[in-house]
């Protein structure tokens, strides 16, 4: 293995690749082609009785606020599967995915976000390692002001929209937002 | 800019980045961490009157098979304007989104394909650089022996299933099926 370089900056270059019509990054040490892709959020709105799993951030962005479970999705699993490792990840809370709830995309990272509507297994949830705290929220003591990202809010608002539905289209953006802000 | 060395390959070696807890590929030229995703297909199924616009494909894979417009997502757009885009690019078409018909998951090939139900705006079609040649198709006529994938012929009978339905849950794989036989 060659040592990397003190200058090596990885796939830095602007360029458009022979065959393709837009630019793309290209790293000027080993010429490889970094095609980037947007991202999948894969998470879940999981309850019990009726409260809410919530996780309180303990990293960066957003360290101290409250999110639901989600996460990007890894290689080789479902949507599905990713959502229930986020919810063990982050909760150590084991959950059943019930419905697809909402796709939201936020352009400005290059990211959409799949929320599942799910049910606890057991109400037994700790803090994973990316969380401070979790706890399971009543509707009325949803700390509003402390939540993490727009997207949080959408989907909170959305489960309570659709409600025990078992046929809905699942919810979008709210009209003209684009995510982008807090 | 360096010229790429002959022996350079990119983010080619097997490690786990500090911090992380899983493999990623590393170049072993630059140090370059490649954070690889899966990836997210956008796509339609657009009718005009009662035919369905489909594009027999020019390039590989499965060159000279049908599919529905459809392809990967690009960075800072949103699936909707993607899933417009791909219609445009593969099949000249104009179309007007109308509802979210499924996402399927192919994990094999870490991909979240995500169709819409839609319409077009004219029946003014044409072959784009990836289509050998488009055409609307009435049900009866659909090649279905010269599908280009499984997810075509999943998205075709699944909008045929929802017909009119203004609400309904989007559908999923059929069960048991990863998408991985032709």
């Amino acid at each position: 293995m060659t040592k990397p370089s003190a200058r090596a900056a990885g796939p830095s270059l602007r360029a458009v690749p022979e065959g393709d019509d837009r630019e793309r990054l290209i790293c000027p040490d080993c010429g490889f082609i970094h095609y980037d892709n947007p991202k999948i959020v894969v998470g879940s709105v999981a309850l019990w009785q009726d409260r809410i799993l919530l996780c309180r951030r303990a990293i960066n962005p957003r360290v101290g606020f409250w999110t639901l479970p989600a996460g990007y999705m890894e290689l080789n699993e479902t949507t599905i599967d990713g959502a229930k490792r986020e919810a063990w990840e982050e909760a150590r809370a084991r959950i059943e995915i019930d419905a697809l709830l909402a796709v939201y995309n936020i352009p400005r990272l290059s990211q959409v976000q799949i929320f599942y509507r799910a049910r606890l297994l057991s109400d037994a949830i700790s803090a994973g390692p990316e969380s401070r705290e979790v706890g399971l929220f009543a509707w009325e003591d949803i700390p509003w002001d402390d939540l993490a990202f727009p997207s949080v809010r959408w989907a909170l608002r959305h489960h309570r929209e659709v409600g025990a539905a078992r046929e809905f289209a699942p919810r979008a953006n709210p009209p003209g937002d684009d995510g982008s802000r807090l």
